[in-house]
């Protein structure tokens, strides 16, 4: 975050977005569990994925691509998998829903696979493993990434997303691991930021139709995100838009929709979470002892020139979450321009600093 | 494969491991099984992971690093999970058993998710997840590396090894998606078979411990393999680790035994493999229709400049098979002269080229 940032009170800015869903037609219990979400998106540092993308879900409500009130069902179901219709409701809707119903089909089979269809944007998948985490349970979800910005390795036409990963694993006395990564070198939001900000972007990031490099972000939709290793990334973007998407019967490859330039169609975004119960495994007890040592022995490791200490993913996000809920959250001047912006055409008060 | 490499017939290449490891103590069913599978690796193309392997295979169960004679047992089982404990066995001995196991269990429950412990090494991922597939399975599997090559990201010291990943997709007139990946640059074997043939590494996959790139694969051991993607590899290795190896009771950071040098100790590998059964999420054939479809819009793709048309991973496979089901298997002269070696060592026939 930039000096100039101005902080935010958690509750003031999760009244705000309320307001702006209630607004909207969203139901009073939905708006308010929506903005709890991208609250703590935003206190745990997530800051692509909380009350930066409001604009985003503002004019997709507006213009009729998303549905305001979802009917979300479950329409296959059997012991230890199901699948979420989310109606096109926000995303943050059908996938709390199916973290409950993972939590619940793990604690009685052992594991519970839910796949979504019918979804849309959700925030970070972070907050969606954190509750996995939470129940003694290892994480795990995938998305289809809401805008074509990748090719096939080799190739020049648009046909995956960022499809991100995200993975959570709970330990003892040390914080939760936590990852939760795009498969390409950089997340599409990363991106928005830097443009919002007017700062470029590091070379291996993105090429251009000839295969070099880019680096003005707001040139983004002249060029290809580059995929992490290579024909790796392409072949997990690719296992993950079948498994997300395919499978729930849910857009992928020319299917998808982009969420930001279309705001009256219905993306049919594609997740999926599963659940593992650690006590089907072993003693939750004595694997999260084992977890609190094998993340001491990386942090242990003697560092290569040049480098900070070895780091756990995740594991600086409670202290962020700690100082944010003391201090408020940051958000950047451009950001808090942009929320005016959607309280004026909302006519809701808008957010006011602490 | 260079030019000088002679062709032998799978069932040759078959009978031959099979009576190395029957010369080893290991029962017939099983050498005959675990034969069975390497030469399938060589024929499906994955050259480091069948019979270039049984080097390593002869010298632990000779110096008794491996137990010949395993009980696999399973030694938790829910619904849909299970641990097996393959007591020190071959790698392949353990992780059939599980995948017959998880196929068993999607039937019934949707998914089945095994994970594996003291096991060792047992060859290409992609030979489990293909059971998979063949039983309209999508199937998943990692396993914690049989050395640490790798250290945590901006650190020295090797805490993880390659930590592979293999996801397998069926589809219907399509060879099925078959990704078996490290979470590396290059896989350890890829480097053993370069050392083997006195090739160079391309910059990338190694660097010393000043940060520097290393190119020769003699000297491996001097070095660390880097992570894809850098901090996001590490935490996919990471996560793989926990998983494969600490959930299961199984080796994972500074417990690996490296599987190459310690010819004496159990490793206690640890693996897992999870089967998803499509028809508990949709119609068999429309998933299926629906793949052929996605991977024909990638294959269309426009390329980029001075790139061959965009692949499928794994849909190479069935040519290789073919072309080396009707003209016997390449092996390269290195190869030959190790696999003539051991025979002189365990008394038994020689390979003979066809």
């Amino acid at each position: 975050m930039t000096q100039e940032a101005t902080k935010y009170r958690a509750q003031d800015l999760t009244e705000f977005l309320a307001s702006a869903f209630r607004a909207l037609d969203v139901p009073g219990h939905d708006a308010e569990k929506v903005a709890r979400l991208m609250t703590q998106a935003d206190l745990l540092g997530y800051d692509t994925h909380g009350s930066f993308r409001l604009r985003q879900y503002v004019n997709r409500l507006r213009d009729g691509g998303n549905n305001s009130r979802p009917d979300i069902k479950v329409i296959a179901d059997t012991d230890a998998t199901a699948v979420v219709d989310g109606d096109n409701g926000l995303g943050h809707l059908a996938m709390s829903r199916a973290a409950e119903l993972a939590i619940e089909k793990a604690r009685q089979h052992g594991i519970g696979w839910i796949g979504v269809r019918n979804s849309n944007h959700c925030g970070p998948a972070s907050l969606y493993v954190n509750m996995l985490a939470e129940a003694d349970m290892i994480g795990l979800m995938a998305a289809v990434g809401s805008a074509n910005h990748v090719a096939p390795f080799g190739g020049l036409d648009l046909l995956l997303g960022t499809n991100p990963l995200a993975l959570a694993v709970p330990a003892g006395t040390s914080p939760p691991f936590v990852l939760d990564m795009a498969t390409t070198a950089a997340a599409a939001g990363k991106i928005k930021v830097l443009a919002q900000r007017g700062d470029p972007m590091p070379k291996g990031w993105m090429v251009d139709r000839q295969g070099e490099p880019l680096t003005d972000p707001k040139r983004q939709s002249e060029g290809l995100l580059l995929p992490i290793g290579g024909a790796k990334g392409y072949g997990l973007a690719l296992a993950i838009g079948l498994i997300a998407g395919t499978l729930n019967g849910a857009a992928f490859g020319k299917d998808v929709v982009n969420f930001t330039k279309e705001t009256a169609i219905p993306t049919n975004t594609g997740q999926f979470i599963a659940a593992i119960s650690i006590s089907a495994f072993a003693d939750v007890g004595t694997f999260k002892a084992s977890a609190d040592r094998i993340f001491g022995e990386m942090r242990s490791s003697e560092t290569l020139p040049g480098f900070d200490p070895v780091r756990i993913p995740g594991q600086e996000r409670p202290e962020i979450l700690a100082t944010r809920q003391r201090e408020g959250i940051p958000l950047h001047p451009n950001l808090v321009k942009v929320l005016a912006e959607i309280a004026g055409e909302l006519g809701i008060t808008e957010l006011n600093a602490n």
